[in-house]
């Protein structure tokens, strides 16, 4: 018998081996702080031996918008383990304080600050209409929230921020802006300049820029002048990105987003990759002695799985888990560093297994994964290719040529009948539906977001296991820093009507008062007594001295105004 | 700012008190030992301090068919922390020998033995066409493999197998039975029945009694004629279950499945819970001194997700984890004990939100959770009650009657569409799919299985955790046990041909000869010299002696006949 057993045995080795590695992979303990990393040599900073903090470092990864699902199909598709596989921890819950179902900016608020937000919102106190219509005190709804990475500033760490999407947006923006509309992108940026981070890469200079430099702000302000006047680097693509080594940096490579990981070397071959920008913004944050806090985010899973598009999935996934291996074996090397990965929220709901996959139990690899291998870009790029022509022959031409696909009169009638002229589905989302309902057997459920728990990774010590709500997640990190974000957001959101007496409008302003100058709308400024404090800013303007603030000014739709405990100090 | 912190951090501790309870839940540290136990105090083991083995008992239980997402949803269903959701450990890769997407019976000879088999198949050795093309050695096609139940019971421990579908069907065969096709229920029954389990909770009494019985069975056979023969005691009520204080017993409560949880009330009251069957196991096996194994499966979640009928997955699913809450206050109560839950693959694809709820960030608990509480019983429990009367009136009457649903005509003349007059989907998944899309905020992906990870729960000493994959749960099973599968399976299954010569055919048998009798085709024999062991049984019967082996005959299709060791010393 022992022969059996030692083919079978072998057999399914050999595939474990070949495929996914999983037989012989080890259970339970995971052998977290070997030291023998891959991490680029290049990087300078080398582990430390001794007496350093447990956790010195936390890099929180973010793959937008996604399931374990699409860690299954990604690990098929790749026909290797991955590295979060190594790394399985948990669950994560999503919900919002005013949805089952969340989006990435209420997600992001809350694993950013650890509090629940309404949907829409940026780290701001949600409005008076939760879920189970228990209500937050009214006095709360749009104050500024203190977020993980503020509180890691103040501790005096180096902070940092990586995306392919613009850098304004929901995710990243949850970090380092406080705002109650997602969509004031010229706002968040205006407020990440001045939030004083060592390292944003992604995309959105458009939002740097005024109107009439090509960009998109109408408020008078270049902030690329502003980054380079506050001493930061600026590049804008990805051979001045990598020749950088050491100092604060901006690196925004992209107008607006950045290209999808596998549309790049056909559509913008000048753009670094998620984890090539990982590994800088590592290289230059960990010159910091106090440590570091990087928040990572694969902006564009999510956009994937609302166009259900596999390939874009599998691919942009693929590329995060390579950022994932960056940053753990940086965190293997250093052995101070905590790698917390999880996704916002699931998005499309996709499954390995649809109705058109009738014969579902007899399900090859190769009908899981030869679809996709034909697949060069994404179905967006596709849907560019096609441009305007419209006829059988084109979109038929194109779908060979881009995605391998035989496509029939019947699934070109499909899609330009879920297309409707541009009135219904946009033609990339026409043809990922189509395409993968009758070429794959890959299942989706939703155009948009869903509501169910999303998979918990984590790599390094005391790295968090089980089911948490996202909220616990800002707490952990926090406790894990051993700072109070409640006491940060003491320090940096003093609303100034508690402290301050409003201006009675005799035309003179004490010390002790203050007053919203807005006559130029779009720039408005606090004045305590002779104080000057532009919103969105951290600057205190005394005495023709500008004061740099270790926070920023955020005035709320409640005609609140909230300034950092140090500004009271300096008035 | 402190009353800030305090009325936001408050609220989110109301909502999650009164819903979740997650905001003040334990993360990262399980306090898994915990002596507090509300395990009935009418169960006799009282937990043994001391030097004891640190695992002396493991109870696998089986939500089968399922994802994280129903565990979402009953969470919302059900207005409160579930027992699994403090289980949260790893995720589980599914894929059989032949698909990616899997079956039960591969899945589970997957985690009952530790090989991947054939779709179909159960705890037997895979057809040699496996994934990638790599084969099994010829020889072992088909071959008996020996599970975690049979390798705990060689060691002296107390066993069971609790479902609530046939006992025959694929998961709970898969511990007890050999055949190279999970339909044979006539051949699975009788193998289980001479397996000499010491516990059989569940449904299919049909596969016991022969034909004329009003049962299934060709062979001649009454199998509860030998169960009591046998020494067990035999049960068919809730009430008489519930009377059983000590020794072995089968207890069958239907002719074939039993009820679903929602539907019990309504037709088969007299039937036991999956949590009172549970507890009634844990209490005659615990007497067992040497420890015990035991399977529980909530057989039905799989058949929701085959329905898209959403309040069938989230009451079956509900009422397995109360049973996983009886399993754990035993474990907690004992120390001793090792709870392994996970699915054995993903059914249905359901998310919360499809595309059908487009206003998908502002899904409130009501939209989740309101439609699902007027449904009263399975979509099949409607199907049933509208019977023949398909009138538009009828079908409307008996929505709104059992699920609480104003279908329109609309409605109604979808769900007669997809059912065709029986020629496409079933009555109850034609309603299940029309009224989840058009009443609820549920999305499905598929009618049949998935092939993505499942969760991973676990409870005890020693639980698991990370990432595995399925056969590697039969591996730990046993780790943690102290044997040795390789072991059971030589102990087990001695291929006669290997160590016998076939009996030449001169008319005499000689003690090494050997010959398999099929004059009764229903009944093969194995004779050996004047030994006489029956397939299907662990039987030996020589000089009118019958000895009782401590594994059971197994013929293969491949005419191979597998006995135990210990038949070699008897003949």
């Amino acid at each position: 018998m022992e022969s059996k057993e030692t083919n079978i045995l072998l057999t399914f080795s050999i595939i474990g081996l070949l495929l996914l590695g999983n037989v012989g992979s080890a259970v339970a303990v995971k052998d977290n702080l070997n030291n023998n990393s891959d991490f680029n040599d290049s990087v300078k900073c080398k582990p430390v031996a001794g007496s350093e903090a447990k956790i010195k470092n936390v890099i929180v990864m973010v793959p937008d918008g996604c399931s374990q699902s699409v860690q299954t199909l990604a690990r098929w598709y790749g026909g290797e383990p991955l590295q979060l596989d190594e790394m399985v921890a948990g669950t994560v819950s999503t919900y919002s304080a005013d949805s089952v179902i969340t989006d990435s900016s209420s997600a992001a608020t809350a694993f950013a600050t650890g509090f629940k937000t309404t949907n829409g919102f940026v780290s701001v106190g949600p409005r008076n209409d939760t879920l189970l219509s228990i209500v937050a005190d009214p006095a709360e709804e749009y104050s500024p929230l203190a977020t993980v990475l503020e509180g890691s500033k103040l501790e005096g760490r180096a902070t940092g921020l990586v995306a392919t999407s613009r850098v304004t947006h929901a995710t990243p923006a949850a970090f380092a802006s406080h705002v109650d509309n997602r969509n004031n992108e010229s706002e968040i940026m205006e407020q990440m300049v001045y939030e004083d981070i060592d390292v944003v890469f992604g995309g959105g200079s458009q939002y740097l820029l005024p109107v009439a430099d090509g960009g998109k702000r109408t408020d008078g302000e270049n902030l690329t002048e502003v980054l380079l006047d506050r001493g930061y680097q600026y590049v804008d693509n990805e051979t001045e990105m990598l020749a950088l080594s050491s100092g604060n940096a901006w690196g925004l490579f992209a107008s607006g987003h950045m290209q999808p990981d596998i549309d790049r070397a056909e559509f913008a071959p000048e753009e670094p990759s998620l984890s090539n920008m990982t590994e800088k913004a590592i290289e230059l944050l960990c010159e910091d002695k106090d440590g570091f806090f990087l928040m990572v985010e694969g902006s564009q899973v999510d956009w994937a799985g609302h166009a259900n598009d596999p390939i874009y999935e599998v691919t942009d996934f693929l590329a995060f888990d390579e950022a994932v291996k960056v940053a753990v074996d940086f965190a293997r090397a250093d052995g101070h560093t905590l790698v917390i990965v999880f996704p916002d929220h699931n998005t499309g709901g996709m499954t390995i297994g649809s109705y058109y996959d009738s014969e579902y139990d007899d399900t090859s690899i190769e009908d899981v994964v030869t679809p996709l291998e034909g697949m060069n870009i994404t179905a967006a790029g596709v849907a560019k290719k096609i441009g305007e022509d419209l006829s059988y022959d084109n979109i038929k031409s194109q779908l060979k040529t881009w995605w391998g696909i035989d496509a029939t009169d019947d699934d070109v009638t499909e899609i330009l009948e879920l297309y409707n002229n541009g009135k219904d589905l946009s033609l990339d989302y026409a043809i990922s539906k189509v395409i993968s309902r009758n070429h794959t057997v890959i299942g989706w459920t939703t155009n948009g977001h869903c509501g169910e728990d999303v998979p918990l990774w984590a790599f390094g010590p005391d790295s968090p296991a089980g089911y948490m709500d996202n909220t616990e997640i800002a707490e952990y990190i926090a406790d894990k820093l051993k700072f109070d974000l409640a006491e940060t957001n003491e320090h940096l959101f003093v609303e100034v009507g508690e402290v301050l007496s409003e201006d009675n409008g005799d035309g003179t302003l004490e010390a002790d008062e203050y007053l919203l100058d807005t006559t130029d709308p779009e720039n408005p400024v606090l004045k305590i007594g002779d104080a000057e404090l532009p919103v969105n800013k951290n600057l205190l303007i005394k005495d023709g001295v500008t004061h740099e603030l270790d926070g920023i000014v955020v005035y709320a739709m409640t005609d609140k105004v909230y300034i950092p405990t140090e500004a009271l100090s300096l008035v």
